[in-house]
C-alpha cells in the first residue's frame, strides 16, 4: 500500500464519541458543532456523553440530528478549574471519562471533548494507555501557514513539559504521519524548532535529537530540513515542527494572542475614520476572506497522539463553528484510518531503528 | 531620590557609540539612522567606528552631521556567520571591538550595532564584564501591547539559551529597572512566563523562581502578578515578562512571523478585487498609522542587561528607520544614567536579599 493512499477498506459509517460537558458554551454550543458537521458529512453518527435529561431536550429541537445521537448518560462534569488528578481519581461519573470509554470500549473511532486540556491527557492516557514503543504522548496542532494547504502541524503543544532526543524523534514519526493522514502530504518536511538555524546552536537534547531525526529521515519516509526558528512556524520550506511542549504551548498561545492583537488594531483602524469605514464596507469581502485563513476556529482541534485511540481537543471557548471544525477533523483522521497507521509506523520505525542499530538499514512498511 | 524620577543631575552632552558595519544594508543604513536620530536629537554625539575612508565618504555628503561624528577606524568586520568564539580570538582589529571598546573607556555611555548577536554578546561579556552580582546577562526586547505605553518588555530573548530560578529573579530585576528607564513606569508589573496560570503548573525552575520573585516584589518595587502565558505577552496586565532565553526566543521569532503573515495576508486581502483595491486607497492613512503600531523597526533594538555597559543590539536587517529607533533608544536610556540605576537595583537587590535571608525585610534604595 502506497504510503500516502487515503483507501484503506475500511467500509460503513464513522463513529465519533462526543463530551457535550465541559466547554465555555455548555452543550448547546457543541450540539451546533454537531449539527453544523453532521449536515456536510453524511456518513458520521454520534455518541453524546452528558446529563441525558438537558442533552435529550436540547436534542428535541433538532429530529434530524438525533436521529444520529445516541446519548450516554453522565451526570459529572470536569470543571476548567478541576486537577488532573482529582478527575484522575473521582471523575468515573464525568462526560469526559465516558466519552473516552466510547473510544476505549471500540464503540467509537475518535472522540471530541471541549474540556480541561490537563485532565483529558491525564484521562486519556490513564484509560487509554499509551502505544507501544511511545514514551511521551504529545498534542499536535494546526498553525496556519504558507504553504499550498494553508497548515503546518507544530508538536508538542502541551502534553508534557519536556521531552528528550528519543521523545523529540518520536514526535517527528507521530507528527510525519498526521500530516500524511490529516493534511494529506505524501512526505511531509520535517524541523526542529531552535533559537538559531546553526548546527551547533541550542540545547544538548536539540542537538542529539538533530541527530537522531536526520538519521531516521529515510526510515520514516519524511524529510529532514534541519533546525526552524519561532519565524518559520508558517513557513513553507517545512511541514511538520517537532519541539517540547512547553516550548510549543508557549509559541502556539504567542502566535495565537499576535493574531489577536494585530485584528483589534484592524478593527480600530477600520474605525478611525469616516473614510477608513467607508474602506471597510468596500473591502468586506475581502477582509472576510482574510479574516476565514486566520480564524482560529478554522483550525480548532488538537490532536493527541500516541495513545490506543485518537482524542481530538476542542478550544475550550469554541462556538458551533470551531466544534464543527474539531469534528471534521476527527471524522478525516477516523476515516483515513489514522490510529491504525499511526500505531504500524511507530512500531515499524522502533523495529528498524534496531535493525539499523544493528548494522543495516532497512525501508519502513508504509503507513 | 525618588525610583521613577527621570532628572538625575546628568548634564552636557550624550555620546553613543555606533557600529557603523556588520549589519544587512551596510553603513549607508547606519549613518542613515544616524542622521535621522540625530535631526530629533540635538544633545547626542556619535563615535562612528568602522574602515575610515568609507566612512568618511559617506558622511562628505551630510556635513551638518559629520560635526557630530568622530570616526574610529576598525578595518576588520564581524559578518552574521562568523563563531562567537573566532571573533572574541580575532576580532581585535573590527568596528564591533571597538565600538565595545567605546563603553568599556568610558567615552560613550551606550553602543549601538546591527551585527551578529552571539558575536557582539560574547564580545560584551569579555571586555564589558558582568556586573557585580549578575549571574547571566539577558538580552530585553519591547513587545507591541495594549498597555498605555503601548509596549511591554520581554526578557532574556537570546542571551544564552537558559536559566536557573536565581536567574530569572535577576531578570525581574534587571527588566523592572528598564521598564523604569526606558518605558517611564514608576512600578513596573512582572510576570513569568509559563504554560498555564495556576501554581502548580510548569518547571521545578518556573516554580522556585515563582516564590523567589513573589518574595522580592517589595524589595525590588515591583508588583508581581504571577504566571503569565504566551497570550499575556501583549496584555495590559503586565509590564515585564521573564523568561529563559530559549523560549524568549521562540516566542519573539514566533510573535514576529505571525505579524509578518498576518500582514502579508492583508496585503494579498486589498489586492483581490477592483473595490478592495479601491478601499485601500480609502484606508491609506488608517492602514499606515496601523501599521506603525506593529512595525517592527519602531521596536528595534535588544538591550544587554548586566553588563558593565549597556548596549543596544539593533536587528540585523534595520534600515535606516529601524536604525534611528534604536539608537534613541540608547539615547533615552544613556539620558536616564539607567547603567548606573541598575547597577545600584541589582547590588541593593542582592543586599536586600541576604538581609532578608537573615529574617527581615527591607525596603531597597530607590534606582
Amino acid at each position: 500500500m502506497p504510503p500516502d493512499s487515503r483507501e484503506d477498506g475500511l467500509s460503513g459509517r464513522i463513529v465519533i464519541s462526543v463530551d457535550a460537558m465541559g466547554g465555555d458554551r455548555g452543550p448547546a454550543a457543541v450540539i451546533g458543532g454537531l449539527t453544523e458537521a453532521a449536515k456536510r458529512i453524511p456518513d458520521v453518527d454520534f455518541i453524546l456523553h452528558g446529563p441525558e435529561e438537558e442533552l435529550t431536550r436540547l436534542l428535541a429541537k433538532r429530529a434530524d440530528i438525533a436521529a444520529r445521537c445516541t446519548i450516554r448518560h453522565a451526570s459529572g462534569v470536569v470543571t476548567m478549574e478541576d486537577k488532573p488528578g482529582q478527575v484522575m481519581r473521582h471523575g468515573g461519573d464525568t462526560s469526559m471519562w465516558s466519552a473516552i470509554e466510547s473510544v476505549r470500549e471500540h464503540e467509537a473511532t475518535v472522540a471530541v471533548s471541549c474540556g480541561n486540556t490537563g485532565a483529558l491527557m491525564a484521562l486519556s492516557v490513564i484509560r487509554l494507555r499509551k502505544l507501544p514503543g511511545v514514551n511521551r504522548p504529545a498534542i499536535a496542532c494546526l498553525w496556519p501557514s504558507r504553504n499550498p494547504g494553508g497548515f503546518n502541524v507544530m508538536l508538542d503543544v502541551g502534553a508534557d513539559i519536556k521531552a528528550d532526543a528519543p521523545d523529540l524523534l518520536q514526535f517527528a514519526l507521530m507528527g510525519t504521519s498526521y500530516a500524511r493522514n490529516g493534511l494529506g502530504l505524501a512526505r511531509p518536511r520535517v524541523g526542529l524548532l531552535n533559537v538559531g538555524t546553526e548546527d551547533h546552536k541550542g540545547r544538548a537534547e536539540l542537538k542529539a535529537a538533530h541527530e537522531l531525526i536526520e538519521a531516521s529521515a529515510g526510515i520514516g519516509q519524511f524529510d529532514y530540513v534541519g533546525f526552524v526558528e519561532g519565524g518559520d512556524l508558517p513557513s513553507a520550506r517545512v511541514d511538520v515542527i517537532v519541539t517540547d511542549g512547553f516550548t510549543g504551548n508557549v509559541a502556539l498561545k504567542t502566535g495565537e494572542g499576535t493574531a489577536r492583537l494585530v485584528g483589534d488594531f484592524l478593527r480600530e483602524a477600520f474605525n478611525a475614520s469616516f473614510l477608513s469605514k467607508i474602506a471597510a464596507v468596500l473591502a468586506l469581502g475581502s477582509l472576510k476572506r482574510l479574516q476565514a485563513r486566520i480564524d482560529p476556529r478554522r483550525v480548532n482541534g488538537g490532536v493527541f497522539l500516541g495513545l490506543n485511540g485518537t482524542i481530538v481537543k476542542s478550544h475550550g471557548s469554541a462556538d458551533a463553528t470551531g466544534v464543527a471544525a474539531a469534528i471534521e477533523l476527527a471524522y478525516r483522521l477516523a476515516k483515513s484510518g489514522f490510529q491504525e497507521r499511526l500505531a504500524a509506523r511507530v512500531a515499524s520505525a522502533a523495529q528498524a531503528g534496531q535493525d539499523a542499530a544493528q548494522g543495516g538499514e532497512e525501508d519502513g512498511t508504509s503507513e
